[in-house]
């Protein structure tokens, strides 16, 4: 099969052929097929696109790359969340083990922060001793002896979807949804789940801008799972705002903590309850989403998540006694208040801003390579719609470096816009999609 | 500059700045620039174009990205003749020396052939001792002395040309009229010529299949050298048939012969006449195209083309004896006569499977790699519009070796179409673009 001739079909907006693209990401992954044909391919695939049937065997095929995780051994249904990204996004954090604590097995593979999205991982890393580099057979057994895990990629896993994510990163082919969907679908059906909840964020702080884009994104997403025999639910939710009080690592453990004691934030707490309800439906434990959410509450005001979380860090090497002491966390050193320099309701934020804010702070990475302050970082006092007074604290941010605070508050000052009248903010659930 | 940011731009079908296209250009011929994030461009270009402004800028810096051959101490003008390429199409070899034995300066830098296209420099070599592999140095020298060189593209001239093709072929990013003309253009350029006839070939034998493909190119490039402030003449011509009666390397030499002698077919001749005319107008020796038309002819005439052919042959270490005595060059051991099935007219010549039957007898090339056997060929007896009685020779194909024969016939079998009634053809000279 000569790679020019399948390049020159995607190029001239023909469909491929399963043998075709089988034999394209087969041969790319082995290294048979340079990355300068791979990259005109994926060009081509960017401008051309691919139909449902294109991207389903292209998943298929990014997906048995490598190795995929048997769990069919372990009882109860595997259902797991993926969330496209935001700021002061850890919903994954209390989610999982309440979930858990409720019979369904959540076997989570999560990815690291980069620009101004953070990272389940890095936000994990911040509990002392937690491991998220857990092999494969050590990562099943925590399925089976705890119910939830929460690790990052391994090199094994969908080898395909880690070479082209790298080159479309470098030939500027990451916006395309079909490759999005493809990349983010082919690592979740790895983990041999039975069903995938989708978070598909929309709004100044995520990848999505619009409902639009952002309902395409879902709808390839679910179609991509539903092909593949797992059920699959996406819900579109507001990223027009920071979630909760905490953007940045540790603050937003502490955040977590405090959601699984019943005390957390409204937004987070109610993303939680939502998401959860799903994961509980897809999991067959609940009838509908709102028994299901009735579920979650319960299980957050018995303990049961909370338990089930300690339980979690503990088998991952970490110090569950944060839990109970969120001040065995890392702490900033200082404090600086980041204050309204006029009277009024705050009317937008420019979530992405706050996020790179974070980045400058040493709370997130510019590059890959850069390594990430788990201390630092914000504590939201306001939100859209709050009214302010003038010089009444919006942001306190806590930092260790001088310069680094000067470079966040750089970037904070033109974050908040603050007007005369109270604006209407978009719902926290937009709509569900399967 | 960020590359990737480059990418985007034209990913996007935005505009390019003259910094970026020169870096671009620069930093992949230095080796900077990875072949991958090239090939991402290219298929970006290939889908979104190139404007003609961008173009002229991509030109330029492909033409400096080496030598710039310098040819202003030399009196007269220098014009060149491009062609695009087709079947029989050995017209450079009597025309160049035809255009400087009056007086024209014509410093021909020219091809190889590659699949269905012959090449003029596969044909000179079939002259005992022709070099065609001068020096820079020695090819200034021959348009000093001669007036006329034939030489092929040296290592040192338009390196990113040379780079950006090879990956163009791997990639499926050959068929951009942007790409091509820049391509083409950016090697002519580097011969320091004062003005350029492009003869755009249109038919079943040519990459242009339509006029109005190969109005597009001819217009696309005609605009390059206007821009670079080279007079360009584009004229368009049929290659429905092959020109002339010879196609095959030591063949068409023998029929450029004849064209010099006078008594060559009479659609070669017309072409050299018709293009010569237009060399000679842009080298400011003929007022207009008819009366430059006219001069080649008594150049014809009066044999001064001949013996300027056989000054270029001996400058260039070939045997200027095989312009009396043909027999001097290389001849295929046996003939045989391909016949027609039906009596009738002919009706249609596929023209590229023609080429592809040279080819098969070892006469081209089907890849780079490939050796050439410059003896074997065909004398076409039959064109579009002929009458043909069943069992009447079409073509007579002279080879070496058995196998190679049949193989050659196959492709000869399907390539002509006889039918009841005399069909019109085309004229050679569709139109002048200038």
């Amino acid at each position: 099969m000569l790679v020019t001739e399948i390049i020159r079909k995607k190029r001239d907006g023909k469909k491929l052929h399963r043998d075709e693209i089988e034999a394209l990401i087969k041969g790319y992954t082995k290294g048979d097929i340079p990355d300068y044909q791979m990259s005109a391919l994926l060009m081509a695939v960017f401008l051309k696109g691919l139909d449902s049937e294109e991207l389903h065997i292209w998943t298929q095929a990014m997906l048995h790359s490598g190795r995929v995780i048997d769990l069919s051994h372990i009882e109860g249904k595997k259902i797991d969340k993926h969330s496209t990204g935001g700021v002061g996004d850890k919903i994954s954090i209390p989610l999982a083990p309440v979930v858990a604590s409720l019979g369904v097995k959540v076997p989570m593979i999560s990815g690291r922060g980069l620009g101004h999205t953070g990272g389940t991982l890095d936000k994990l890393e911040s509990i002392p001793g937690f491991d998220v580099n857990l092999s494969v057979e050590r990562f099943v057994e925590a399925i089976e002896k705890v119910g939830v895990a929460m690790i990052g990629q391994t090199e094994d896993l969908a080898p395909a979807d880690k070479k082209i994510y790298a080159l479309r990163d470098s030939t500027a082919t990451v916006e395309s949804i079909p490759l999005i969907s493809a990349s983010i679908m082919s690592k979740k059906l790895c983990e041999g789940i039975d069903g995938l909840v989708l978070d598909v964020k929309v709004g100044s702080g995520a990848f999505m801008k619009t409902v639009k884009q952002a309902e395409a994104l879902a709808k390839t997403m679910v179609n991509i799972g539903i092909s593949a025999g797992v059920k699959t639910v996406a819900v579109l939710t507001s990223m027009d705002e920071p979630l909760g009080w905490a953007v940045g690592n540790s603050l937003e453990i502490e955040e977590s903590i405090e959601v699984l004691k019943g005390v957390g934030p409204k937004d987070t707490t109610a993303l939680v309850e939502e998401l959860g309800g799903w994961m509980l439906v897809l999991g067959g434990v609940a009838r509908t989403k709102d028994e299901g959410v009735a579920m979650v509450r319960n299980a957050i005001k018995d303990g049961r998540g909370l338990r089930k979380f300690k339980e979690m860090v503990a088998f991952q090497g970490g110090d569950s006694l944060v839990a109970d002491d969120p001040s065995r966390l890392p702490k900033a050193k200082h404090r600086h208040d980041f204050c309204a320099s006029r009277q009024g309701f705050v009317s937008k934020i420019d979530c992405e801003r706050v996020g790179l804010a974070l980045c400058a702070l040493g709370g997130g990475r510019k590059k890959k390579e850069d390594k990430i302050d788990p201390s630092v970082g914000f504590r939201v006092h306001k939100k859209i719609g709050s009214h302010v007074a003038e010089g009444e604290p919006l942001v306190t941010v806590f930092y260790n470096d001088e310069d680094r605070l000067k470079e966040c508050l750089d970037l904070l000052k033109d974050s908040y816009q603050v007007g005369d009248k109270k604006v209407r903010k978009r719902p926290l659930i937009i709509r569900v999609m399967n």
